[in-house]
């Protein structure tokens, strides 16, 4: 991963899902499981979900099994999950992302793991990620308490130009079970062509985002995408299945699956 | 400040503080004001007091002002003030520490400051400093996240010695309002002897255990006490005028107040 | 106050003002000395501001200074004081309602005093108060857990006119320090003519709803407006003299100050 | 149920469970089961468990099969579950318990359901059943709100003595699973005989609870104790299958199974 570049690497790709979001008396998510199968986690931080015990097990599984970990910020809303809009102004943002990435990061401190990336949550990542003044403030965060941290970020968006014209380590994430739009922003969910249900059709699709740069949009048109991550879940037994066929295909396929540290 | 062994230096002392404890709407103590009397900070973390926008112009504020910053880790009991006692485990302390000062240290790195040393607040501090198997895991985390961070503690303490034995650096601190027990403890809130609140009993109290070493305690006896700290308030204006009397004696007596960072 | 049916009384008017804001460790607002201004309190019920022991020392002061109570629900948002716009559904802003004022109704239980009315707070009031799906949500809320509750809500706004529809008491309300657009709506607070500063000014605008049931628009046109109550402020020594200003005057216009329930 | 004295009734028991403890995303405890098998819920009220939506769905579905409501206060914390031991003062531990009460209380009236007693949840019960100024505390909020509501107690404690002596309704509930000291207290969770896992022994205990009054404790003496409700758990199918024994096991016995606003 070179800074200020975007990654397009035609022969990898990282498969990246959300972990640590259990709580207190809580669980949630089978994250033992998935961390069989993805190369990256974005784990909680303790705001929308998580907490600390559940941070600091996280981190240690994923050393254990050579996961990449991110910091996963979200909103002040565990009630909601994080997934609720809030008009969170630009310093607020800055300030909530670096609460919660120094707090994971001092767990990846104590287990001698370096932090790779900060994916921001639910609702905070889809309203930063295109609108510049919360992303600008986001990335004046991140560079200013490591500036090798990546931003891992929707495809194509706003952050993701800036933080490559700032020269922040940038990873492209997408979505392997999601529709794109002709200008490459997620087919909202309430509409059709949302979801890719199909496992095959998953595959295919992602095989063309990684190998060929390129994914057909709800209307048929073909349009560029720079997949350096796909995000994968692995909530149900259903999720996991789904996330190990595609990983299964992307590897029969000859694409190397793996984060960014352990690539040469 | 010297790993490993206790820091009586006969002429130096510090003067540390509570800072940052305002949140959110609610403004809390005269922060401005005292950061003109005292060396170090203790600056809250977001769990008892203080949130991400306070810890980032708390940590701006100390900058400024040449004042050594601290964490300040409290219990989940924002409605309590973390004054409350409550029943958490080893593995919860540890990880609680780890979180609370990961996040100021976030703050830190965004600032370029060196994050001095972790004090715990109110009921974590009480229970912590004195419990074997809490102080040990709290000073497990903090020598995973960073080795460097100095433990402030109740002076001669079981924290202190703890710390001492492990190399971590302490700073053992006393306390300029309060009367002591021959056994070295702060007489209780409730007992008499609790509190000194002429301000040149305390300076003459806060002389003798910096430059002696000792301290009168309840019953009329004298015993040793380790001074590299004092701990002054600036909650209101009566308590910013004790900590300016107390530093301008000190001062007047030769000796150097001074936190850690700015010694030879 | 009649059922279903605005209170357009032209010798009566209510004030009312935000109270019990403080939480934990932290004061806001000086309670004790708006309580002899008003006729109507609006206690905060926990989640924007206010905790058990502040909504009960709160609820018995009213009693004891003859002023009505009533809950002032906001949302799940204590960082931000309840101010900033979240993505709350009609489902949740019902039930959040719900249990924000059965939580108030019982410390007025407990006193043997009667819950007035229930004001929505902050972003929630601004949010519900003009949009029908979450005001229709909150209306059946109010109208499921005791028809006898008003609504005080923004004078003129679809709230307003749905809960006289429904035969719920209403409680319209205008603010002595904001300007009115000819829409009879506020002026944003960024825009010019926002904020009514001057105490004769407000004074001589409050008459003039309260008597004449019109307001003066920033554009100088003259519309029409119901004004059953007064909102005002008592967080520090000048809003508490603005607010005595306003009541004074009232009542040497002959107009006479109380709340809906020492009517006759 | 009658005021003020203990319902020794042989022939009738209750079964009583906690419900209503998932919170936004988590979900915890198999409710819909559960409510097939006991005669009273005990509804978490949004501090250690549930939140608004939950219980408004809780408390419908309680109607719907029959189940009487009850409000279950904890302490304020989440991440704990309400397990931990807090030091909570008499003031607090009654305007916790009336907030979260008169919570849940609104969600009653919304539903036309009466609320039929009140359990303290976890460390709060632990504590304020044996503790007579938090107990008094508790029993003097519970008064004031509504003396019509039962304090579900453990039985033979302080509390469920001062509340007869008070004339205020009394449900004393055993433990299904737990053993019993010769105080009558449980057998606490670390040493042998604190738990009863064989449902044909638990049931036999039951039994001779329910219609002898008398339990054999762990050091084989048989004490006198009233069961007015039993406790069981409905967290996983294991559990549910314990209740249903020893349901089905009361009602061949003859005794009859019902809430105390189902007895003639």
């Amino acid at each position: 991963m070179k800074k200020g570049r975007r990654l397009l690497m035609s022969h990898y790709v990282d498969l990246n899902s959300d972990l640590g979001e259990s709580f207190g008396n809580y669980t949630l998510g089978m994250d033992g499981e998935v961390l069989n199968h993805v190369t990256s986690a974005n784990v909680a931080c303790g705001w929308h979900a998580g907490d600390p015990l559940i941070m600091d097990a996280t981190v240690r599984m994923c050393k254990e099994k050579g996961v990449a970990v991110g910091a996963h910020p979200g909103y002040p809303d565990l009630m909601g999950f994080g997934r609720r809009a809030m008009a969170v102004n630009p310093a607020e943002a800055k300030a909530y992302m670096i609460y919660q990435v120094g707090a994971l990061q001092a767990f990846c401190d104590s287990y001698g793991v370096t932090l790779q990336h900060m994916k921001l949550h639910g609702a905070f990542y889809n309203t930063a990620c295109v609108t510049p003044k919360l992303a600008d403030a986001v990335l004046d965060g991140l560079q200013a308490i490591n500036p090798n941290i990546a931003a891992m970020v929707l495809s194509g968006s706003y952050i993701a130009k800036e933080a490559e014209r700032r020269g922040i380590p940038v990873i492209q994430e997408v979505f392997a079970d999601r529709g794109y739009t002709d200008e490459g922003t997620l087919v909202p969910r309430t509409e059709p062509g949302a979801f890719i249900k199909d496992p095959q059709e998953a595959l295919e699709r992602v095989l063309m985002m990684v190998t060929e740069g390129k994914v057909v949009t709800n209307t048929g048109n073909t349009i560029d995408i720079v997949a350096d991550s796909v995000c994968v879940h692995g909530d149900n037994p259903e999720a996991i299945a789904f996330t190990n066929y595609i990983r299964e295909g992307l590897t029969k396929a000859g694409v190397i699956v793996a984060n960014f540290q352990n690539r040469k």
